[in-house]
């Protein structure tokens, strides 16, 4: 099953490139904005793979075993445009010529799930590179687990187009260093090395040996002219055939190639080229200057004939994978188990099942549990950590690890490279396969705030579990002490951060993960043991679900309205329940609510919000990380108390004294906050 | 001027590395808490660069060109901790004692400027490694400009002390990278190579040729056994002669090394040895059970003898210096200016005429003509961008650049590298001597956030300066439209966001910015022009310093009380300005107060804060941004006009109008906003 017209006429070729150079050029001076170095530049590269071992059906871009082309370069977005028009997907002439206008999907950077053809939003430098090591591992993980000997529904490959800035990038190198560890074969990714940067050469800042670094880091490197089609072909062929190894092509390339005074200046890779210029390279090229966005007819012929060649190749894999279905009930059973998502109607009720077996413990001990029987309800659960599996207690433990070579394991030792993990977590969840999570300290998601963004961008259903979620790490430190980073995560548009107080909401909180249309997801959990606390009235995971719910009340003597509504989450929901007797001892009416996540709470009505939160009680909340943020909750005379500084290194039940959460401490300050 | 220990008797050398073992694990016992593996398998490193080559004088931690030592893998503190308590510095054994317990300066990680002899927090790993690239730019920025053929005030070198999870961060990737390029020939980076990670031994996640890496990164790599003395501080030695390029040494160790049963285990890495495996430990050592703590006197007068030795470098230094500054009295001058962080009186009034002179741009316009300004009147402020230095407008048009062993320029090109960007921007922070500043997108200030909060813990002078500072970005789209980022970095304890509205709040940014014990300063910038709006009264930077002021207040008819009074900030300001009379001709009495710093503002007196937000009077806040966290400043009543949701890829002037921000749209808002 190959299919390749590298072999094409040289005239023909290259009059498809120059047309691909000349809709962005074109698209790019009606944007008035956009990056024509780029494109003048590496279209040939693009093109190489085209024609070349590429597998695609711009009829069913959904295709699962298509190959992944991820233009991890986001700002050549009018390259892969170009490519897609071409190749018959789903965006008109029309749509490239409103490049970068409100309601065109030939949006500034390619974004995902909104063009068919993207498989990823790039634009971030090095996402796109490390999102596609994702890919490419899930393609791994799915063929262990789903080819047999008589067919193989998944062996597609990721290839990637990478620019000069990607290199620089920490979360390439991470996601690189990942790669080349576990081996992934899968891998084509195209260094379109035109020694450029926007402050001019690359040697002003980069002068690294980037082919040797890859080699030290377990990669297969080729070099090749740009331009040169059978040194280039010939690299990405070889770069097809290793199996063992990712591959780095790195093309020598010329950014602005053909602009007449521009040719190899930084000064085309952010702006429009100018009339004068784009006449003169059009000229140099012998395109016609009118009519813009020209495509020649046997342009249109050409890629019409590789597309449909190209979709053959789909309709073979349909007649196989068919066959496969038949000969492999059990597989196909599982195949549609993981590509839908399924999971047991009763799932809600046997997580918190288990869930409640660990009462008392830490809310990341028992995210353990849940995560073990989830594991059993849903074998497509996969995920790891960045080096603190033990301390933030997510392994399946009835699962293997996935290792150099070895892909049928669930569990995966991202090493210390958080911002790639997060990267490589959203590559796993674009495989619309795998349910993918991935940890660390609640502090370090500093490190991965990028990824969390672009899960954000896209909607992905990630999962991140974020263990030591406040000073209860205690003798680490400040620097290992969270204490803006809830915050962080709650203020990126569509991401849910679920604080679970106890094991109802850690059933919650996973009965929420195991779904897929929600975003991505944060599950915060403590170090340390969560007294059990009393809820008054029976709650369940659905209540749980709304965001929050009233866990009790307890009245003043003689007293039947009430005073104070207190929200609190996590942890302190526990902290808030022991001392609210002595506060009704005191004279004050309090209801509790517990409120795991701020954002399913907002997302209710104003009547079910009212319900929870009456009208006209005031509010104080209690959450043990920085009050910023809450006070859009409390209303009109609310109070929040939290930390607003950072933490110390000593014990926790030290900390919790100083820091003034103690049940003594925390009596006091609602107290106070009350007058 | 060279002072070694190293052919120490090996007995004596062998008790002195001993005893920083013992009292590390001591101290982890009684912490009931801590890393003893490390330190038992590391300290024979550590001890080599104390009896070699290393330069310092425990009496004057301060001493401007001591060797500096970062401990990059935080976690080995306490191995630090014994060092420095044995070398004489201010650190008791009482508070050894009570390593990680509330008030003792022994944390659980080296914490800046808490503990003289610790030059930069650690414990998030790489920053240490980052910090330390930028510790070594300083002195050869220093170097170049002050060392003289008769002498050399500033030859220090960087020595730190890696772990794996260090080689795994990609920050340390970023600064590894750009060290290489500029050829950092005074840093002596030691890679304590024990192959064990948490999660079990490095090669389930790392298995890379670390050091063919570092050498296609342009490094000098040296191999040793960690054990074998004289491999050890030859290969140390070889490090400390190369001067062109940076020199990582990898000396192969045991963690956990002499524990009788879990020597070599990832269990001795990050919690106590326990009772039974200290005394098989300490046995098999010849180490006697009791006391505690215990330091031999053969031990405390060999380290007397080296610290003495290393002490007499110091006055040696002492007196070449005071004739340099004899010799050489504009050099002097020079350095007391670097060092005394000097700056003319006159400096507001300089900024803000120069200021003035761009008025109506964008504020990134206006804040570079300051800059420029800035540059004049203190010479010591240095800095650049992650490669979008034509963008952010952060050049020094008067000044070189750095570059490849060429350190005269004060430009820097970070490269795309914004992680170990603001880690290195730290490292110039720390040398006391620069004011230093880095730049990027402030969306992108999510690459960086981990370097902002290091600083935020040091109380460090770093200057982050992020234009495009809203969804003006325009048809680059969602990736590159900042929403949660303003909030974000306000959120971080100490750290001061400024979001100038005008040309006379960029001149406030920048006086502030040339401040010292400020601590971090963020310098929000437009991408757009910003109309000019006249202030209804005479404004001073002074009070702009004060974080809010009364941009003027427009009546209704036959009104002569305040109805609302909207607080605005950076562009919005002028939007604002622009419609204020409209909402007075639609019967709304207002006032406009530019908030250009949120922090500023909280930390006036009420008083103050009662003049610009009257009581009673109700907000509105009007930011292009997440309305997140207005609530705590608009009070009972008040109504946030933000934006909470991603960007678009469009023209700035489309999203304007889309996103409610055009004047008209923005009139609607806020009339129904006072409803």
């Amino acid at each position: 099953m190959s299919v390749s017209f590298s072999k094409i006429d040289p005239t023909l070729r290259r009059r498809c490139i120059d047309t691909m150079r000349m809709l962005a050029v074109d698209a790019i001076e009606a944007a008035k904005s956009g990056h024509p170095g780029a494109c003048l530049g590496g279209s040939d590269l693009m093109m190489a793979l085209i024609l070349g071992p590429m597998r695609f059906d711009s009829g069913d871009p959904k295709w699962p075993n298509r190959d992944r082309f991820v233009m991890s370069k986001g700002h050549a977005s009018m390259m892969i445009y170009a490519a897609l028009h071409l190749c018959g997907y789903d965006l008109t002439l029309d749509e490239i010529r409103r490049f970068r206008q409100l309601g065109s999907r030939a949006t500034g950077h390619p974004e995902y799930p909104l063009l068919p053809g993207i498989e990823t939003s790039t634009g971030p430098l090095g996402q796109g590179f490390a999102t596609g090591v994702g890919m490419a591992l899930a393609g791994k993980m799915l063929a262990e687990r789903f080819n047999t000997p008589d067919f193989s529904p998944i062996d597609y490959r990721v290839f990637a187009y990478c620019g000069d800035g990607d290199m620089m990038e920490g979360i390439s190198y991470e996601a690189g260093s990942l790669a080349g560890h576990l081996g992934l074969g899968n891998m084509v990714y195209i260094y379109d090395s035109n020694e450029i940067s926007i402050e001019g050469d690359m040697d002003v800042a980069f002068n690294e040996d980037v082919g040797l670094r890859f080699e030290a880091m377990g990669w297969h490197v080729l070099h090749c002219d740009g331009y040169d089609w059978e040194a280039l072909t010939d690299a990405i062929n070889q770069a097809v055939a290793e199996k063992d190894r990712p591959s780095l092509v790195i093309a020598r390339t010329t950014i602005g190639r053909g602009a007449p005074t521009l040719e190899g200046s930084a000064k085309t890779h952010g702006a429009p080229l100018g009339t004068a210029e784009v006449q003169g390279l059009k000229k140099a090229e012998g395109w016609p200057l009118e009519p813009t966005f020209f495509i020649p007819d046997e342009v249109r012929a050409c890629f019409g004939e590789v597309t449909a060649a190209k979709a053959a190749q789909h309709k073979e894999w349909d007649e196989n994978f068919a066959k496969w279905r038949q000969n492999n009930p059990d597989l196909a059973k599982q195949w549609d188990a993981y590509f839908g998502w399924q999971q047991p109607d009763d799932l809600a009720d046997r997580l918190y099942e288990v869930a409640k077996t660990q009462a008392g413990g830490a809310t990341r001990a028992i995210s353990s549990k849940v995560m073990q029987e989830l594991y059993k309800a849903v074998p497509n659960l996969v995920g790891g950590s960045a080096d603190l599996g033990p301390s933030n207690s997510t392994l399946l433990a009835e699962a293997g690890h996935v290792n150099h070579h070895d892909f049928a394991g669930a569990n995966i030792h991202f090493g210390v490279r958080e911002n790639a993990m997060a990267a490589i977590t959203n590559g796993l969840a674009i495989s619309g396969a795998f349910r993918p999570y991935c940890a660390t300290f609640l502090v370090f998601s500093d490190y991965l705030k990028p990824g969390v963004r672009m899960a954000a961008l896209m909607g992905l259903p990630s999962i991140f579990v974020f263990s030591h979620d406040s000073f209860h790490v205690g003798e680490d430190g400040p620097t290992h002490q969270p204490i803006e980073q809830l915050l962080m995560l709650r203020s990126i548009p569509g991401v849910t951060v679920f604080r679970p107080a106890d094991a109802l909401e850690v059933a919650a909180a996973w009965t929420y993960a195991a779904r897929k249309d929600r975003g991505p997801l944060v599950i915060a959990t403590t170090r340390q043991n969560v007294p059990v606390f009393e809820r008054h009235s029976a709650t369940t995971i659905g209540q749980v679900l709304q965001g929050a719910t009233v866990v009790g009340e307890w009245f003043a003597s003689g007293k039947t309205a009430l005073d104070r509504v207190i929200i609190a989450t996590g942890f302190e929901v526990s902290s808030c329940a022991e001392i609210a007797p002595k506060l009704a001892a005191n004279g004050v009416s309090v209801r509790l609510v517990s409120m795991p996540s701020v954002e399913l709470f907002l997302a209710q009505s104003q009547e079910f919000k009212d319900s929870i939160l009456p009208p006209g009680v005031r509010r104080i909340s209690v959450e043990a990380q920085t009050t910023i943020g809450w006070h859009r909750i409390l209303g009109d005379g609310g109070v929040a108390i939290g930390l607003d500084h950072f933490g110390e290194s000593a014990p926790a039940s030290e900390l919790n004294e100083l820091f003034g959460f103690s049940p003594d401490k925390l009596t006091a300050r609602l107290l106070d906050a009350m007058k």
